[in-house]
């Protein structure tokens, strides 16, 4: 199977440091040509599904702009230019939460949108978690700081309680995985 | 917890049917204002894991504009506008595979990105699926349909084969629920 090429591309619209849109002009493999294909550049990010020494799994509950009322959610957020993912990783459980770990597993890293791009999620699984530091969070929305038991994460997997699809798939692949 | 308020809202791209960007400003519960916001508006989608009457997963290899490579894929597609995302579910399996289903579950809907919107994704499990008619999709990727053991699913999701995030997170989500 031939992958489409891309040969010419045109940006639409730079809206820095989250967003560029692209038109991309595109070859199928059988000469083709597809016109004005909406692309999308934003920065990757990192989702952690941490886990205690106790066996807790370290959530927030927080209300998100995309989001309609308040939802549980992993630790998470963008990798800086020029970082690291893991970096990222460790960067971000250590401002929200206050935590560290020494066991740390990839879950994968996945496009975001198969069609238009958008950036790409890393996945992280952080194992023996323990406290270490205050929290410093930089995030603007309110978050509560949560430690679930297996159970519970599993009920609020299957129920949809992650309402944004990279953290309900962290924490799916975090179940299966450990 | 108190949600952020949307108090304007300015179209600065229109790309029919695929996006629409807008800039929000953003009224915080604090009183803050935030310029300039980027909110993406695209079509809703749906993916279907689709299980036959013999437990095999029907999938896809495919090439993907947006992934490197190829991948595995389950069922999916656009809603059309005014259609019900179940429906949408049960024409993508027809056109795709030439399958129906008796047994219908939903694995959840999930905002693509908590910040920006960009569409929900809306997740379903299929059951005791039967060949019905013939293969009739209109997508422009090359895609090979193929029947898959749970065990070869399993090792997929692990490894990560699912190259897109809505894809992994539906396969890893139906393995939770069946």
């Amino acid at each position: 199977m031939e992958t489409w090429k891309t040969i010419d591309c045109k940006l639409l619209l730079d809206m820095p440091p989250y967003l560029k849109v692209e038109a991309h002009t595109i070859q199928l493999p059988d000469g083709r040509k597809l016109e004005n294909w909406p692309w999308l550049i934003s920065p990757d990010f990192i989702n952690v599904v941490a886990l205690t020494r106790e066996g807790e799994y370290l959530c927030f509950r927080q209300t998100k702009y995309g989001v309609q009322g308040t939802t549980l959610a992993p630790v998470g957020g963008y990798v800086d230019a020029g970082e690291d993912p893991l970096a990222a990783a460790k960067r971000e459980l250590l401002e929200e939460t206050g935590y560290e770990a020494p066991h740390w597993e990839n879950l994968g890293q996945f496009r975001v949108d198969g069609n238009r791009g958008n950036g790409t999620a890393h996945f992280f699984l952080a194992r023996e978690a323990y406290p270490a530091a205050e929290i410093d969070a930089d995030d603007l929305e309110e978050q509560v700081l949560l430690k679930l038991s297996r159970a519970e994460v599993e009920a609020a997997v299957q129920r949809g309680a992650f309402k944004v699809l990279p953290w309900q798939a962290v924490m799916a692949l975090a179940l299966l995985r450990w």
